[in-house]
């Protein structure tokens, strides 16, 4: 399955008055990082991806179940590595794991699944569950 | 001009590691009580008025230039108060200020001039300054 | 076990580009949904209990395990109740759900498992589990 | 005086239901450009200098009074870039002023004024303005 990895620094307004990261921004990181391992698996990014595809086949892929387990935590300044990839490519769902890491030690874990949705057809305010087309899913279970 | 006031209480997870709000969170909370406040002026909400309207005449009242300052700092489970007001209703712009208020002493001033805008009729990427509706400015100046 | 429950508008800034809340601000929300609990409960806000405590007997009840299952989306301007409860009360963690509601459906529900802690007594960069006082467990535990 | 510029991607997350970066975001994102700058300047991280200075002569350097002006919206998967300066050093204030570009096009400016702060001597729960170590100043003032 494709994996994807990032690394940066958290930051002072992702902390808390513990000093330590508000656990709600891990998920925004965690979100970023599937962002990336999308478009590194397809080569395209989400904007050009919402314009290269039909509404109805395509607007997103939400968030259906979502869980995370801390060990250690983070604080301002610390510089983090995201290991993200997916563990799992369904008709039209896909779960991805992270695992966060500062210094080579394991701070947390993230697991998700998502569910590819265009819009639906009958009702444009509604989004309706789609196949994950097969050139994109051969992408995200490939190797890198 | 039309004015408005509410009361919430500050949330651990807008406060900062020095234990008081981290200060991008003071936008948002002076960005939502604009919504109120043309939500209270005009009886409609933001995503009613989004659908009464076509999308070249309006889509939204970015910012186009913004300043706060900060007098005292306020930090998790403070009770505040935002009082908010229209200063100047322009063709096509329109001047917000918000004063945040604990226990009646003022913690800081916001001040906001957003533009009406719709989407450009011959490229929707784009957005394009309209006139605000004449009924919507009268609303907007009344007092309330 | 206690319960509360609460209820606000969601605002343009949880939302993200399709329009619905961007998922990482629900976990924002139940967070500050724990804390009006654990208030409600202990008839103290997080500040006063802070000061109350000796920083080695308390200083948070950090997340250990969270997770949330999305149903229905939600998006600016929804009028939305959390209703909030602990489920388990262990010598030093704490179980809370939480379930959001948009006119009467069930939107999405989450789990946290948080675990009380006070700074380590020989090393104050770190924490330390703690029991839970036992006259507030009793208020935890007790049906409002 | 330094400089200091950094490039980023900007996220999903980071955007409203308009499609453009939620302009709070903007705030945050020059908080921790002017947090890189310092680190940049001084050679130090927050965390350190925090470490490094009594309490009572460095706790931070909170905002006192913040512009910004917006000429061009950025979206999801924008790559910009933020170049940041000291613009002036007082005895215990500074000036910083942020540039935000995005294909060499400036999207927005941002100005900020803080103020070097310390734990008040008698009353540790109040903050009290200090002198900005000569050291410091003479770093902040310099050219890379």
């Amino acid at each position: 399955m494709f994996k994807n990895s990032r690394t940066f620094k958290i930051e002072w307004g992702d902390c808390d008055p513990a000093g330590i990261v508000f656990y709600p921004r891990y998920f925004a990181m965690f979100d970023h990082s599937t962002h990336l391992l999308v478009e590194a698996a397809s080569g395209m990014g989400k904007y050009d991806m919402l314009k290269a595809y039909q509404a109805t086949d395509f607007v997103g892929y939400p968030m259906v179940d979502t869980r995370a387990r801390f060990m250690i935590p983070c604080r301002f300044g610390d510089d983090v590595t995201i290991d993200s990839a997916f563990t799992k490519i369904g008709r039209s769902s896909l779960d991805v794991e992270h695992r966060l890491f500062k210094k080579g030690q394991l701070c947390l874990e993230g697991f998700e699944t998502r569910v590819w949705v265009g819009r639906h057809p009958q009702d444009a305010s509604r989004i309706k569950s789609q196949p994950i087309p097969d050139d994109l899913a051969a992408k995200f279970r490939a190797n890198p």
